[in-house]
């Protein structure tokens, strides 16, 4: 289903953008578990990291409902809350009936018949601190195993006045023990793809050398041993057939620019008919910087799928 | 599970390069509809296009065990075999204790403890013949609804004696109407990224404009309207969070050589023990050619999955 | 996964019975239904017909956070929540450490390693409130195609005091067309027999004539035709080959008394030492009353999944 | 889906009665287990105790086509097939317009739209032959574990000339250690229930004290502790809160008798006319004997499924 992540460590969003709360539910985390709320509450705020300064102060408390008691998990799901607050919703009132460009909500009409035109409802990037707050309890789950997950950015731009820039995010998880994953169509790379092309403007990915193995030959290619069964470089990325070859995993993704952009803008009807607005509401000119916590929180979430 | 592909098409393989037969069984499958042999047949001849004069004669002949009757699918499972023949399980008896770099025989036994070292057991690209006869069923069944998929060699290399290349396949699913997709996790685009990645020797996977979209600014990138809802430019690739926009759903797929060439290659043991060998066994310099059905066909088999 | 029920319209819960919430989450409910935010408060009132006087006044406000607008749902996730409210946790203080008979305080242990003891934590029956809302959302769905649900209690003991008692709930599923349902694993009838069993209590489940039909012949049991297609008797209770036939669709499921009671109780602790208590705390001595609408509730929600 | 069994140890069958083969491949079978192909042999051998002189002959030779090197398996997929012979799928030509009484004829057809009337097609009983191989693979893991199942008739008749009878099928698993299953809906009993009502003429389920308990009171049923953790009264049949408690898991399955015999049948055709035929084919009077290991089988793959 469209709104659960993962198989035995499963997460189950829900929630628009402009409507009383968005959340979660977390099914499969292990009993037992130290729960650290801290560490969710600091991913939270790295979600703010470089937001400009006149966009829609989050301050997205996360509440838990369930799942915990005594500060440690119980194996029941965990529930969790973030209630909207600070919402503008008038700004959206002119959009009911126009489809932007670059946008889903010409997409979503054409899929439910209907749509919450508020703030982009559901395929709103608001939709991502679901991700980021079930992200960090994979984490916890994570560090006790000794994997740690840290994403960065490789490619960025400054966005000039007026218009927005996307940009690349590179991400090591390290710690992964060898055999983990599955061959076939459930490989460990097929599913970190999945993830990372499942955050809002993702639009590439690639392993390891990526894009650049397409220019090299075998002999190149291969990541020859060590004796200690390291190899001596990581062309593959840290995976072989699927599976995790012990070597630290590697990737990127890469972002498109985000299409609402303070410039007038053509909008199309329901009837055909072109309407240039100039968009209201809060929009990031750089993306990037507030998504490498959610970069984060996907490959945690595929990991520790694997994993427990 | 690591051998199903899909949810409401569903196709699970099985088989090992060198055992008795490798196969599949396609379960979802309409009824009623016309079942077209021919098409499976052409598509597994696809396969061999471009294979090197010496390597393996696979004749790769489809037999068809349930599922139809009077010519027309039952509705109920397709099963499929294809039987291995022309196996020289003999070349591969050196390798029983050696893992070769680049390849899967160092994490299939961390995964599982053991692996068939015939050909590559499982991890083998046989195993694609699978993924080619039932993507040819998934194709009967969009050509119903007009949806036509085209891949094609975007880079391609001349391999020098001795070494292998790798490349770039482009493919095209036209046809499909807007509204296909879900959003979320379960997004058109992420899906599709994780068939691709699931190809032996996948190793990059974008959209639309892809990487390059990383540094263009928004007003360049949105895809402005015709007013027949068409868009004047396609940088999304026709997909508009994770549904389709009636657009062309273009995407690109890198693929890395492959690792076993015909030089002295340095192979570990169990005891970390480097010994260099020279490959025996018949190995593609090129896989490209013959992997641009192996594409369309799980770009067949993604796209079913939504539409029925 | 356990918390989870269905493929197509799904229901996950969350909550403990003393904890801050519980509630579910519904994906996959169609777009454009009209919410009627009234059925599920009666229903969730009927949960509490018959309950004993003294024990616990659950108001069971439901709340919807998300997945409607202008009282038409939006086909995206209706995460709703129940507060918990008068809670005695005290009551159960004494029971950390014992494990109770017939009860699942010893098995939660063995399966996490902990539990949360106050009110029987996820175990408690309260968890069926997150279903019977969630049931009442399934029976606008089906309502819209006159299927009508109806549950009622066949065999009804009065408790004596201080005991408790079991009973019979009888259900007939009315308006389900003809060739809804799957064969061989997925059988409608399996998927009913799953969903009942799974309310708390359930020991037995019949389709149609049930154990009865064990004593009869084939010439006697088989359902003879009609020439509308309908047929002269319902033994197999409207399901054959897992697939519905057109008739009612009729079953029961047989509901053991609930074992707490307020007579002294032998419970054991971690070390194996029995302990004599008399059980404090609010309950039911016949939950059977309160049992029929989720009884409904599972049935709704099992074909749903089917007829969406 | 429909055609497969399990989510961790999975088993996806195909095949018509009068087809080339029916078959299954199991997905999930942990690696290192020694292949006992025996056990399967002899369990195929018990699905024909006590089948009438006269009914088909099925030599039931299993084939293994995948998923075993040197008698041990890969932890890659195991696919089997069992070709169909002696068939005379000439006995059922008339049947090809006609809905027989108690059949799936007529909800096949409302359900795909045709179905293959040779034998009953995929509603055969001897879609059955899978699964008792499958349950046989299962069975050899559990071996492994101390998990022994037990099936037996509790209930059987002896049937007249030409008229067929139903009965009872008690099983016990015994060996399950405290802590096996998930609470709420995926309940242990829960798919027990779901497992043994897939089998065809299934009709009634019930655990430990069944439909009898619900005449008790609750200080009678609860089961009493001895202070080894076992308990004196096994009321519950082992399971509680949908989680073994270490006890033997009972249960019981009603089945209904066949309703093809050797008697003037009115069917059906499209339009409505009934029509009399006396049915050719070979059925079993009593199907009770061979049916006893397939509860065996579906037990082994619902344990199964829990414990790895």
């Amino acid at each position: 289903m469209s709104n659960t992540f993962g198989t035995k460590f499963r997460l189950t969003t829900f929630g628009e953008s402009h409507g009383i709360a968005i959340g979660g539910v977390v099914d499969g985390c292990p009993a037992g578990l130290k729960f650290d709320k801290q560490l969710i509450d600091s991913d939270m705020q790295r979600r703010h990291i470089g937001t400009d300064a006149t966009t829609r102060q989050e301050r997205d408390q996360v509440e838990i409902l369930s799942g915990i008691l005594n500060e440690l998990t119980l194996g029941t799901p965990i529930a969790f809350i973030i209630k909207n607050e600070d919402t503008r919703s008038d700004d959206y009132s002119s959009l009911t009936e126009l489809y932007r460009p670059g946008h889903a909500d010409y997409t979503y009409e054409m899929r439910y018949g209907r749509r919450d035109p508020r703030g982009g409802g559901r395929a709103s990037g608001r939709e991502t601190a679901a991700r980021v707050a079930a992200g960090a309890i994979a984490k916890m789950v994570l560090r006790d195993k000794a994997i740690r997950i840290n994403a960065s950015l490789q490619e960025s731009h400054t966005p000039p006045a007026n218009d927005s820039v996307g940009g690349i995010i590179t991400c090591t998880i390290s710690g992964v023990p060898a055999g983990i994953g599955d061959p076939v169509f459930n490989k460990l790379n097929a599913r970190l793809a999945a993830s990372m092309m499942s955050i809002p403007s993702a639009i590439g990915f690639e392993m390891g050398a990526g894009f650049a193995a397409t220019k090299m030959q075998g002999s190149e290619f291969r990541d020859n041993w060590n004796d200690d069964f390291s190899t001596r470089t990581n062309h593959c990325g840290g995976i072989q057939g699927g599976i995790s070859n012990g070597m630290p995993i590697t990737f990127r993704v890469a972002f498109h620019p985000v299409t609402t952009i303070s410039q007038p803008t053509e909008c199309i009807d329901r009837n055909g008919i072109l309407h240039t607005i100039v968009p209201e509401g809060r929009h990031d000119r750089n993306h990037l910087p507030r998504t490498v916590v959610v970069v984060e929180a996907m490959a945690a979430l595929t990991i520790v799928d694997f994993i427990i």
